[in-house]
């Protein structure tokens, strides 16, 4: 216990130097945390767009609808790993199909996971360009 | 070629019964396609918060700064553990720190940050409790 000031001169910024718990404010802040499972099920949409081919899929229907041709197309991958991709997203209600004659087209599924996709990529520093070419330079300083 | 309807009627929404690629719509799509490093960089920072260990952090400073002795006691597991999340978290911009005399504080970086949990969490279902309480019974039918 002696050494406390010791302690200090080495713990960086991911470590307190002592071990003070504040017990109304852990309470409050467990009161207000969502459920395990709900955690679990974010955590599970998140690990859906943590992949680049999925995410390529998602950020292509950014644009709007496309049929799955065309989005292994963009994607520069197989119909049958897009279809692989879609199938995940779909039971997971991030993307949306509709069958229109021999075409299967799809679609981002709510305004939730396009704001995901916009704020994620906001949040790295890319503007999409067809909706703010004037940002594409100057979108690093966002804070 | 002659059994296309055949075809048909066995494919699911998963891909479309005849492959006929729209090549101005690709070329559309693939010129608004941020560069492949932004998007493998979008796919790490959801991948940071695809782990439910450190989701649990991430929300509990949903409610405001806190020590990492608070966010450990929050998270239910050891210091040392929330100690490892917040260093990932911090070197992606995920979250920020600071140091008070003998303790630690993390906040979330960003609005974004912000957005992004809270868009997940509604997209599933969740409506933060001390946000919008009425909302609680009532989330699940947003599209």
């Amino acid at each position: 216990m002696s050494n406390r000031s010791d302690d200090r001169a080495v713990v960086g910024l991911e470590s307190c130097a002592v071990r003070v718990v504040d017990p109304g404010r852990v309470a409050t802040v467990c009161a207000s945390m969502p459920p395990a499972n709900d955690v679990a099920e974010v955590a599970d949409v998140f690990g859906l767009l943590a992949d680049p081919g999925r995410l390529k899929v998602l950020v292509a229907l950014l644009e709007g609808e496309m049929c799955v041709c065309d989005l292994a197309a963009v994607a520069g991958t197989s119909e049958s790993a897009v279809s692989h991709h879609l199938r995940l997203l779909r039971a997971h209600r991030v993307v949306q199909a509709r069958r229109s004659g021999r075409m299967a087209y799809y679609r981002l599924a709510d305004a939730h996971v396009r704001m995901l996709l916009d704020v994620a990529l906001t949040h790295i520093g890319h503007a999409p360009a067809a909706a703010h070419p004037e940002r594409q330079e100057s979108e690093g300083d966002v804070t």
